[in-house]
């Protein structure tokens, strides 16, 4: 039930379907959205086609990428003998902000998450064991959110890669500027476990 | 700096100009987006042109509408002796989501705000005189949030209305449920002397 002109009622409800838009921001960004000029609209409506329809998978990592190699796979001052792999596109763009890992990524597109019907074969785990069995490649890191089903899926891979290839995983630990009282246990735990000799 | 690939930056780029919508947020929706089925995302890039292209203002109450008159002006159930001023177009959706009113509408496109550089002559102010001044207006109910400059309006458009027709004002007090020991001041004061009898 909308009072809205009809044009306007299918603009909300489209809105209305994106995460965390309800009812009253569906509104309000329909009622923002027809009052910006037509041309920025159409910017808008432009962007969200072309996004649609131009990006696709890197055939090589599986990021996000507007060509069939991505930009990072493709630049030749990379070092192609590491790769770090991640579970989705977002963690590479939080890594490659740090501006201080210069290897390759492996986007898995999720975690191996039985409840949720996400197994091995759901994943791009068959396409690293192929990259990372080529003699190149010296070190795979795991880079995968320590949740229940992140710690699965680095044990998985992990077994998987290690007859061939020398496998890390990232620390866990205190976070820089975390207090040690408020931190949980899982991660003091972890902390401790990962303790090393002051230098 | 997004080290995303262009067609997916450009995106989030016109998702971050949304009200509300910061890097954080715009980056989420576009990797949701991107997932959906191309015929979801073409719907919505059209809904968002169709809202743009098609809705105007109705000639006569100037609420939103894809035709020259609003549905609302049209219906000819409702009650043509009444005037209901609103600031808003959102203002007639909550009313007319109460159900409970019938008359007609007139949207005023906002208040007077000298601050922000709106007169009157911003507003829709000429056109409503020029309606309430016809033989069949009987009542002109003035619905503008008790703001300062809502007020202000209130005040400006009774004066001009009040020589020729019966102008009144929604009621201001204590909101239902409300308790009156959190309730402001001013609302108690409003509450106060805006009292009648018990019957």
């Amino acid at each position: 039930m909308n009072a809205y002109t009809p044009p306007l009622a299918r603009l909300i409800e489209q809105l209305q379907k994106l995460p965390g838009v309800g009812p009253k921001t569906a509104q309000r960004l329909a009622l923002y959205l027809i009052k910006r000029p037509e041309d920025e609209v159409q910017a808008f409506a432009q962007a969200l086609l072309d996004a649609k329809r131009q990006v696709g998978l890197c055939k090589t990592c599986f990021h996000l990428s507007a060509e069939p190699i991505c930009s990072i796979c493709r630049n030749p001052s990379r070092d192609r003998a590491t790769i770090c792999v991640v579970a989705d596109p977002r963690d590479v763009i939080a890594l490659e902000k740090m501006r201080e890992y210069s290897g390759l990524y492996h986007v898995l597109g999720g975690v191996i998450s039985p409840m949720d019907g996400i197994g091995p074969d759901q994943l791009q785990i068959q396409p690293l064991v192929r990259r990372a069995s080529q003699a190149e490649i010296q070190e795979v890191i795991l880079a995968i959110s320590p949740s229940v089903e992140g710690e699965t899926t680095t044990l998985y891979i992990g077994q998987l890669l290690r007859p061939f290839v020398k496998v890390t995983q990232i620390a866990f630990g205190l976070p820089m500027g975390g207090d040690l009282e408020y931190a949980d246990e899982v991660t003091l735990a972890r902390a401790l476990e990962g303790r090393r000799e002051l230098l």
